[in-house]
């Protein structure tokens, strides 16, 4: 029987809510990848991926994979055996990051920090200091996993100061809080489709500037993924007239990153940053006013991202489940270390909005057993 | 602006036409990777791909990404640095599969053939006796740049005999012509959704037998790859109820291939077997009217790519050319030592529609400057 997905109001850690116009558009036509129509089609999805990273980055283009594939893009290719990174870890996609190189050959020198603290510029430099050979600085924007925003541009500059490149995982942070890839000197960027960008999971966009690509175009040894290989993925998407068969790109996936971006373009950069922040100090309001917190401090908050702290007393899974079950609403639980500790509540994309606000604070009420609290009333009035 | 693909014939090497009912179900509300809605469909996704592949081989699930990523998940998961690989190069596909060995430290034997013929038993039987530390046989059932199959169970038999594992490339036969999986041995086999499936590209069903996983288990190196490594993927996909988290599946492209292995399975496995043949036989009566042959010998022809030999005088990308742009139909170019020689003219899954060798052949005849030669009413005979 076909599938029919129940409705949900998606405020989890991603996938977002996808708009009825980035589904529709995924259900047009599929064309050959080939076709001289299609290859228009992806010079302008480049152009709309650069103006969501700020940067005039010619390789920028969506890898054919989840975010995952996006990080292990960067790291298979700007990583060679031997070479020593200095890798933040201060959740789970840091560490991440640091398996990904090992599994390469690279030497990971882990700079760990508590979960749902910032990446410290301090512990960075201080371990550059120590290992003056370190090629590469790779460091998470927004931990997904614990809320926490780290500052991109004294980590770039520290990065450099001491002749590293530095890349960033902008999986979470991609049109959801600034990211300024170019003025900041970014060298490196991958993300996801699913998150702020609110197409479905399946794509993870990256761009590499003139260092990343010279590292890449003097590799000594080769890119042990084919799948991955940036040398070859260019020659597809970076081809013009001379375009080259790689792999078949995921047409349909695209047709929806594609609209996903238009979105973005029509509302513009600077104002969905102002969107994610506003919904998220509202929320923060909200959750207030039923004797919630937020578990990361206020300089470092994702606005996209809300780590809520669980109340003692709490049965945070039941929480959850009722969530799901009696309202529709999904949001996440956390991993590891902070696992039963915080709830992970998104507005990411078109999931920040003031009906998933003033609709998820009203079911939270009923499922903790506190109604008439009114916190979505307060949450409306700090957007009015 | 929204981009609105041309409707095009799509008679390629694939992606093939997406039929309405896969491209609605494209566009069907996003859910949670781990909402429990999810979870029991990822079961019956796993459940119609065992049926396609005719196994009962628990480890049977969509990658992630494309035909390519599955090809990768396979090497990089059955071959570790040193192994010893024989692999039959019939063609493109069968070359990357040999890149894919060396890149992740493999010893490739590359067993050849001219482009256009099938793989050759007694030369595969020929490199294992010389190579009896050979720990894999890895070949393509359907080679997509030649148009030519091989014969899977011999080649099985053959490398069982020699102590080897078989891995099977079915990306362009999955759906299109016999393929058995338990029946014939197969240990691993891969395939792509946009083929005879007739999803859009971008997902790669993969099958890993008992010895397959026995070989992953005893892995003494780690997978190069993260992403790909089966060992986390199988925790996530193979889970059940304790399912831990890998990467965010690609939603919406999995109810698409879930709808386009429903209708597989309405339509019957044997069924969509002859209609393919059946299709292919009345292709060729048309061709043969123009005076067009088919490039390979007619034992080894893959129903649902058909090797056209291009005229001598025929501009063959100026036939393509205005087949495209005149009649909206896609047909494919060949590569390397085929370039210029064959077309390459897919019926594959949807596309394997009388309407479309009607339409096809009728487009061709005007193009050719052959009109009122009636192929269509020709293959029209074949079918009735």
């Amino acid at each position: 029987m076909s599938f029919q997905p129940p409705r949900r109001v998606l405020m989890g850690p991603g996938p977002s809510d996808v708009s009825e116009r980035v589904l529709s558009a995924l259900a047009r036509p599929t064309i050959g990848h080939l076709d001289p129509a299609f290859v228009a089609f992806m010079d302008e999805l480049k152009d709309l991926l650069r103006f969501a990273f700020r940067t005039k980055n010619e390789l920028t283009f969506p890898v054919s994979g989840p975010g995952t594939a996006g990080m292990e893009t960067c790291i298979m290719n700007l990583v060679e055996p031997g070479d020593t990174v200095v890798v933040a870890v201060n959740g789970v996609f840091g560490g991440r990051l640091a398996e990904m190189i090992e599994r390469v050959g690279g030497k990971a020198v882990r700079v760990t920090e508590s979960w749902g603290r910032p990446v410290d510029p301090a512990k960075i430099e201080a371990a550059l200091k120590q290992h003056p050979e370190a090629k590469l600085v790779a460091f998470v924007h927004g931990e997904t996993s614990t809320g926490a925003r780290s500052d991109v541009e004294p980590l770039v500059k520290i990065a450099h100061a001491h002749g590293a490149l530095a890349l960033v995982d902008a999986v979470t942070t991609l049109g959801g809080c600034a990211l300024e890839v170019d003025a900041w000197d970014v060298d490196a960027a991958y993300s996801g489709s699913q998150k702020c960008l609110s197409a479905p999971p399946g794509l993870s966009p990256v761009t590499f500037g003139p260092r990343a690509i010279k590292k890449i175009e003097s590799r000594r040894s080769p890119v042990p993924s084919w799948f991955l290989d940036l040398r070859l993925v260019m020659a597809y998407w970076g081809g013009g007239a001379k375009r080259t068969y790689h792999h078949t790109a995921p047409i349909n996936a695209l047709y929806g990153l594609h609209e996903s971006l238009l979105i973005l373009k029509e509302e513009g950069l600077e104002r969905a940053w102002e969107r994610h922040q506003k919904h998220h100090l509202a929320l923060a309001k909200g959750l207030d006013t039923l004797g919630l917190g937020l578990f990361v401090e206020e300089s470092a908050r994702l606005p996209q991202l809300n780590a809520v702290s669980v109340p003692a007393g709490v049965d945070e899974a039941q929480v959850r489940r009722r969530l799901l079950e009696e309202h529709d609403v999904e949001i996440g639980a956390a991993y590891s270390e902070l696992a039963g500790k915080i709830w992970r509540v998104g507005l990411m994309g078109h999931s920040s909005r003031v009906e998933n606000i003033v609709y998820f604070l009203d079911s939270l009420e009923t499922v903790l057993g506190k109604p008439s609290q009114r916190s979505a009333e307060v949450a409306r009035k700090v957007l009015s």
